[in-house]
């Protein structure tokens, strides 16, 4: 069940923010939703009799939480404007209480990395992959008048690696996907050795199903039936600083014949001003190939 | 001076921070400024050879900082593709040690109100109007390449009351004006009435110099040249609290005759969601003013 916490109506539509008991993490969980051609005063009937729209889910970066995208993102007017769904999840179960969960802003809350952890203390509750592939998106195409056959995903830094990931490993759930300066090969940088370490120990040969340029590189999955668009900055500090490592998943891509658009983007940094410049042209990139299913099978 | 504290580029322009120690206010004061078509990596130069370009200032609502509208309101892309300048001042003076200055959120820190302060213990720092008319416009055209002959003004709420009272006092320094929700008839709203006893004593006369359904319905300004936007949604709890009173604000434009586009929205809400909505709205036209000044004089 939904507990709706807020909306705001937003560009013709609705942005809400639900939270929900979620069996995979045994705990609550937020997420946020900016609903196409809704209006808020609808709420009584929560939209559920509305035809259907393809849902696109974001995932966020480090420290980010439900509320970063609608609020930093500039995504509602173009999911308008094509008649998409965004759904954006928290970036880590909050409140489990683990030792040390808050003790460093790159590993515990707020830095789940979308893994199902297998190691102590964080195996029972940071199953962030399971949540995502397995409960929300099912979770909220019963509830709400999104089209289960038509979703996508995309995400920024921690987020797109995320996105990558998901949707290389679940190609028939995400049918679309795209990425902002991801963490595009976790297992070769210093974030993803500190956390994978964290949540899925040390025998590094157990962090490929989670590292999008191992998973492609290594044969771990199919190229994905469509493109990937991937936008990054060259001012990136993080970029220089090696964590994002976009050209391994480049080489990944062409080895495991990936279709990829890699667009690199002199003078933008990391952050959300660089995310919602080229936000329009993600959400296009979507729009064409969940819109285009519309009319198909 | 201009002291750089950070850039970010966005839709092709650049979003920067700057501080500098103001002499209205005695204290070193924050600003941002979004400039289009200039690139980050152009820093060099700051753009001071650019053709100068229209400067559109926003001011801010109650507890918002120079920070909140380059983060929330979207209007980079627009003043982007318009050819516009955004100057986003803060919303008070920080860090004059006032007794009770952040005691609430409604009077003194972040809740400067755009007014000269005559009152103890607020006179000497709360200057936000001086500031705002006699320093900033100034300052932003001499050090950066924005046009001082073509300057705008809008704001939201607190700023929307701001952006109605500068603009119609100082008609031939800002050549166009409209609010988002504005606090329109300070003198009889909770808010008005308890920053102006404040800040301006308590003879109510004196404060209609600050109150932009006074200043229009008693004559005490002439109608401004161009034609007044205001946005107002309709399920804003501000409105209902009777806190904003368009009303009077639209009844004294009628009785001076002054033009305005007021539009009432069902369904939006006092925050950013709705800001962001009409923000194109509202960047074309102060753009449709001010880009025409460019082909006159």
């Amino acid at each position: 069940m939904l507990e709706l916490l807020s909306e705001h109506q937003a560009f013709g539509g609705v942005q809400r923010f639900y939270r929900h008991a979620s069996a995979e993490i045994g705990l609550p969980m937020r997420f946020s939703v900016f609903l196409p051609n809704v209006a808020a005063d609808a709420v009584a009937s929560r939209g559920a009799n509305a035809d259907p729209v393809p849902g696109l889910f974001y995932l966020a970066g480090l420290t980010c939480t439900e509320e970063t995208f609608p609020t930093k993102g500039g995504a509602q007017q173009h999911a308008a404007r094509h008649g998409l769904a965004l759904i954006a999840p928290d970036t880590s179960p909050r409140g489990a209480g683990l030792p040390g969960e808050t003790d460093a802003w790159d590993v515990g809350v707020g830095a789940g990395f979308y893994v199902d952890a297998t190691e102590a203390p964080w195996r029972d509750r940071y199953r962030m992959y399971s949540y995502l592939v397995n409960e929300l998106p099912a979770l909220v195409a019963r509830e709400l008048p999104v089209d289960a056959a038509r979703l996508g995903i995309f995400g920024h830094s921690m987020g797109g690696h995320g996105a990558l990931v998901l949707g290389l490993r679940n190609p028939d759930l995400f049918k679309s996907i795209s990425a902002f300066a991801p963490i595009a090969a976790p297992s070769d940088c210093a974030w993803g050795r500190k956390a994978f370490g964290h949540y899925l120990g040390g025998d590094v040969r157990r962090w490929a199903d989670y590292d999008a340029s191992r998973l492609l590189g290594a044969g771990g999955v199919a190229p994905h039936a469509q493109p990937i668009l991937v936008d990054q900055g060259l001012a990136d500090a993080f970029l220089h600083d090696g964590q994002l490592l976009p050209e391994a998943f480049e080489a990944a891509c062409a080895q495991a014949g990936q279709a990829l658009t890699l667009r690199r983007h002199p003078g933008y940094d990391h952050g959300y001003y660089f995310v919602s410049s080229f936000m329009g042209d993600h959400i296009a990139h979507h729009a064409a190939i969940l819109n285009a299913r519309s009319t198909g099978v």
